[in-house]
């Protein structure tokens, strides 16, 4: 086991009627007033607006509302969102929707505090130092950035979906009630439940010694998602379903996949599908199914023993030839099963735009951890992919 | 699954090398001066208390220590330590040992700040509200009191070993450098390594609807430690087995296993295990060795199915009759088998002892949730562990 620091100190609130707890959790932590960050008007439809602004004005906590944050989010609504924070001199922000939300609501409370561009973050050219306090209602589960320390953010003009890693963007309290996720489109829950399978098996590939009780752990984390979405997609309103896969997502990228791994895991997937919906504009659930297996079967070669491991305890594939292989072609399968797309030429990528999504996603080249990852490697996945 | 807050905040610095970062972490966090708590002399052997007095020296971070702290510690210690803190106005709490120096630690990081007997959180006369930072440097793995809320301490005159609980009790940052468990006593892995079974086992047989996969990670938590502690007793030095058991004790009782439960689980055994080691001084573990099957055999009528299911994926016994009972039989054949004590009688104990420790239990009667537990239930359930 490699060394490792595990910190995830956000609180969760989950459960049933849980989010009218919001307004006395802000005014408790001494906040009164916040901008609050919504996203496409779901939160208008289910009920989760009513109850929140209901209760932020029973405790007394003044807010604003920055609606719009699209999936793939973008700088320019983080900027437009940090100028309000403090034209407004919020004490906090309070994401209210799903990843795409919070990862905006993460990235403006940086940039608030941030003299300077909040871009700066992006590409290394500052490191935070302090930031807003962020505290989230979650409608939509697959990212785990109700419970991380990362913002993903699209920067419109160069097409750059880059990252952004601080503890100080853990939030301080995320409240999940699985039931308002009742009434989400079904590509949503199958798009965020995808999202979080790979957050797990980014981790899962990159192995070291002593990690037993963590590649188990992380097996089952993937085998209940995988029970759990296509429950959802025949009755979406099942509660218990709901409830375990939101509370999976949440584990996927909370840190405890990834501990004892050099480099914490591989993430090669998710550079490369970050260019493919930072340019195609796919849900990023979906350009992970997409981009994925590819990744998986362009480096399985490199280690093996762990691809047919995924395969006999995920598939039960045990026996016979190419069980790394099998188990690969299995978890596509999978994928296709719960309606999602699986190739880019369905998404509406053409083969010749494979080289300009090569070319973005190599700015950030070597990627992975599996095998080191060069531009005409991406390019090699992506037909792959095609 | 029932409604439930996760809230696990300490960050955990784990791995080889990784105390002599302990200055540097209280320096950042501001803190000058601190009492440091140890516990019965090993950490001058196995070079930790130099190790961590370097590194304060290195960062200016003034100390004074107090040593003494015993397995099933006592309330006297925590008052001499509260007064300490105190005359010394340090600023935070080092604990430097196991879970005992731990739960003192913390302990009096609570009493120091309050106007009256620190006893007063113990028997419920008044709530936590404000309480030191404590820091932790762990030399023992089972409790996870490097990672929880609670504190267990004894008073001696009546023989209470009771505990409090506070989000105000996590420790701000714990390093865990498993190598400095490889010379610690054999019963003393064993009896942490039990105390941590005991404690998944506490929250697994209290089941609720939708827990399919928190069921699925205790039992890969409970088989981990299972492998993992014969592993040492073979080989106390072998690394990978000390990181990875010493992880898995510190998630065992950190709340990832109780989420979602009624009353988060049912802690019986503990609470009577509490009352024989405040009496006869037993290891907390061996104690929990003796008396856990004893409940399990006592309650399993309430949950066969869970026992049943417990027998089937711990132990591989699926068929025939008396599942439960032959799952029980074999969990206390495994800590047979680790050279535990397994009965009452074995630990110095004599049948007519037996209603006095149960007077003693049932001073926090009715005790449970798989079954409500009353006086005479522990004094039969004492008498099954005899």
């Amino acid at each position: 086991m490699r060394n490792f620091t595990f910190y995830a100190p956000t609180k969760i609130v989950f459960g049933k009627e849980t989010i009218p707890q919001i307004g006395e959790i802000l005014a408790a932590d001494g906040v009164s007033r916040v901008v609050m960050v919504l996203g496409g008007g779901s939160v208008f439809k289910n009920g989760v607006h009513a109850a929140v602004t209901a209760s932020l004005d029973k405790h007394g906590v003044a807010f604003s509302e920055m609606d719009g944050v699209r999936s793939n989010p973008r700088l320019t609504k983080v900027r437009e969102i940090i100028d309000r924070l403090r034209s407004e001199k919020a004490a906090a922000v309070l994401a209210v929707g799903g990843g795409s939300v919070f990862d905006t609501a993460k990235a403006a409370a940086l940039g608030a505090l941030h003299d300077g561009d909040v871009w700066d973050f992006f590409c290394g050219k500052a490191q935070p130092a302090k930031a807003l306090p962020v505290y989230g209602v979650l409608t939509a589960s697959g990212t785990s950035s109700e419970m991380n320390h990362t913002a993903v953010v699209t920067r419109e003009e160069d097409e750059s979906k880059w990252a952004v890693y601080s503890p100080l963007l853990f939030p301080k309290v995320s409240i999940i009630d699985p039931s308002v996720q009742a009434t989400i489109p079904e590509n949503q829950t199958v798009s965020g439940g995808i999202d979080a399978i790979t957050h797990v098996l980014e981790a899962y590939f990159v192995d070291a010694p002593g990690l037993d009780f963590v590649q188990d752990y992380c097996e089952t984390l993937v085998r209940a998602m995988m029970r759990r979405i296509p429950e959802l997609v025949k009755n979406p309103a099942d509660y218990e379903a709901r409830a375990e896969l939101a509370w999976c997502c949440t584990l996927a990228h909370n840190g405890m996949s990834n501990i004892g791994r050099p480099a914490r895991g591989d993430f090669a997937s998710h550079r490369i599908e970050h260019s493919v919906s930072a340019i195609f504009d796919v849900p990023h659930g979906t350009g992970l199914a997409i981009i994925m297996p590819a990744w998986m079967a362009y480096v399985c070669k490199n280690a093996e023993p762990l691809f047919e491991r995924f395969a006999a305890n995920v598939f039960g594939i045990r026996d016979g030839e190419n069980r790394a292989l099998r188990g690969i072609a299995a978890l596509k399968d999978y994928f296709r099963s719960l309606g999602s797309p699986v190739a880019l030429r369905e998404v509406g990528v053409a083969q010749a735009d494979l080289p300009r999504i090569a070319d973005n996603a190599a700015k950030l080249a070597p990627l992975g951890a599996v095998r080191k990852i060069e531009r005409d490697d991406i390019l090699k996945i992506l037909e792959l992919a095609w």
